[in-house]
């Protein structure tokens, strides 16, 4: 069935603050490298107060990947939640200004858009301290059903399962995306994540998700296993895995298929900010478009590239015109 | 006499949304490539609207330069006026973050911080739209007067001279810096700026400034004449002048001296923006510091060619570890 829209990201709508750091600072502060934290406004003051001048971007997980399919060429839609403040306006200015169509209301009750603090370490590797501010207000009304209905396929951030009417909202948008034949997605997005949320994690890959995205640490938190063992246990699990292994490429697996293909060679990695938001839009942008499991999974290991090669986690080159010189 | 600061930078608190863009573009919007055009409320949101996504930083003239001379390694403070407002609270964290005093109170009356729509073509030359908010209520009473008697070199960016109480703000400034015995620079900042306050520029250089900083097209814009005369006017005219010619280096005269430096090469140009703001920073980080004529041009070429090789105007490396390498 046509559909108006590739895709429909659900996520935190957050505005990303990239500073420089070093590894000693990330100690001094009891950081854990790599990892995303969530903290309250205290704990954002007092962070933001110690570290080095910030570079604004717009970022959250959906909504990287929502910016990549439209500037890959796909046809998206965002769903998530900004206050009517600066940065906010900034974050609606951006998501639409690279072609998605945003249309959830602001928050007016004074709580401010959340922000995501990345401390970026000289060997490229980012760690986050997530303020969620506005999103923690986005609930099951902000899901609009004729969006969710019109898209070929509803992608969703595991980030959201923390914010407890994100979580009916969640469910909500997965529930009219299969009444209407379409297919649900999910990133795991963080270990952490997946450690806070076990079983329902679990329980939520079995019963709701067809397209699962996960890196190599979700997937073995997941199933608490090594990465052939998770390799085993997701199969059947559901419908299509992508478990991408950062340097070492990504697997596939749908149905009775198995597809690896390897990570894109990268000059320097400045910033890991965005690889996975941006492997899955290359690979969503593939499947929503028709190609084959490798040319999705291609797709993904060259957007997740580009997105390391700079600051930022949305893209700095045109991907559509990338990927297609890339692609041959 | 000893001073707490090198350097006090007086100018435009300024929060830059760089963006990507095409000349189509800039033709498109009747934009004058490479130029500083004032906008206003209601353009600033239909510019804004059409542009793609952007990438904000703490920018503004003056403002950049402090930020480089703390970088340097320098002491610096810094005068402008943000609002009490989300990019305000950017601004201020981002100047503080490098070092440099920044203590002039938030602007409350509901004037939004200024910003600067910069458009970044593909050849680096960056175009930039600025709407001034709260910039325009600095304030003679703004200025601190133990601030500017400590320190060695009162900096003025031109820009300041286009909103009418910074004018005064500037020229009070300049009165108490000169009898606390101290030296004012001033940077002509854009030929715009240049012709639309010719008369006034052309006295304020020869009565208030002892280092004057300015590029080919400005110079030669004061003087209406071309580099070669614009040389020869200028001598006498002030104390210092630090000409800078993009690609082809930079000449100071001071005094009977004249010193040429070549550009520092660059591997790309990514985006001018800050180039001036940069090099004014080397440059007046090694006048404070006793260097001669030769190595506080060679500062500032070093400066210069490092914030053009990314997106912004304050610097993503340490530049006194570059600046000691370079120098040998």
């Amino acid at each position: 069935m046509a559909a108006k829209f590739d895709v429909v990201g659900i996520g935190n709508a957050i505005v990303d603050v990239i500073s420089q750091t070093t590894d000693e600072f990330l100690a001094q502060n009891g950081l854990v490298k790599s990892g995303m934290a969530l903290i309250d406004t205290a704990q954002a003051e007092a962070l933001y107060a110690k570290m080095g001048p910030g570079l604004e971007m717009s970022g959250g997980s959906a909504g990287n990947t929502m910016a990549g399919i439209a500037v890959l060429g796909g046809k998206g839609a965002f769903i998530g939640k900004v206050a009517n403040d600066q940065l906010g306006g900034v974050y609606r200015h951006d998501i639409r200004a690279v072609g998605v169509t945003f249309d959830t209301p602001d928050l007016t009750d004074g709580t401010p858009t959340g922000r995501c603090l990345i401390l970026v370490t000289p060997d490229g590797h980012r760690t986050m301290n997530t303020f969620l501010g506005a999103c923690q207000q986005l609930t099951p009304d902000d899901i609009d059903d004729d969006t969710i209905r019109d898209s070929q396929v509803t992608y969703l951030e595991g980030y959201l399962w923390d914010p407890p009417p994100a979580k009916e909202a969640f469910l909500k948008a997965a529930r009219i995306a299969h009444e209407a034949g379409r297919k649900v997605s999910l990133s795991l997005s963080d270990a952490f994540c997946v450690h806070r949320h076990h079983e329902s994690f679990l329980d939520l890959v079995a019963g709701h998700v067809d397209i699962l995205f996960a890196n190599e640490t979700e997937i073995c938190a997941l199933y608490g296993t090594d990465f052939d063992g998770a390799l085993r246990a997701v199969r059947g699990h559901c419908e299509t895995a992508v478990l991408t292994r950062s340097e070492k490429g990504a697997v596939v697996l749908s149905g009775d298929d198995i597809v690896a293909v390897p990570a894109e060679p990268v000059e320097k990695v400045v910033d890991t900010t965005g690889a996975g938001d941006l492997f899955a839009a290359g690979f969503l942008h593939g499947y929503t478009t028709g190609r084959d499991l490798a040319t999705c999974a291609r797709l993904g290991a060259i957007s997740a590239a580009e997105i390391i090669s700079h600051y930022g986690a949305r893209a700095q080159v045109d991907l559509k015109t990338l990927a297609a010189k890339k692609l041959g």
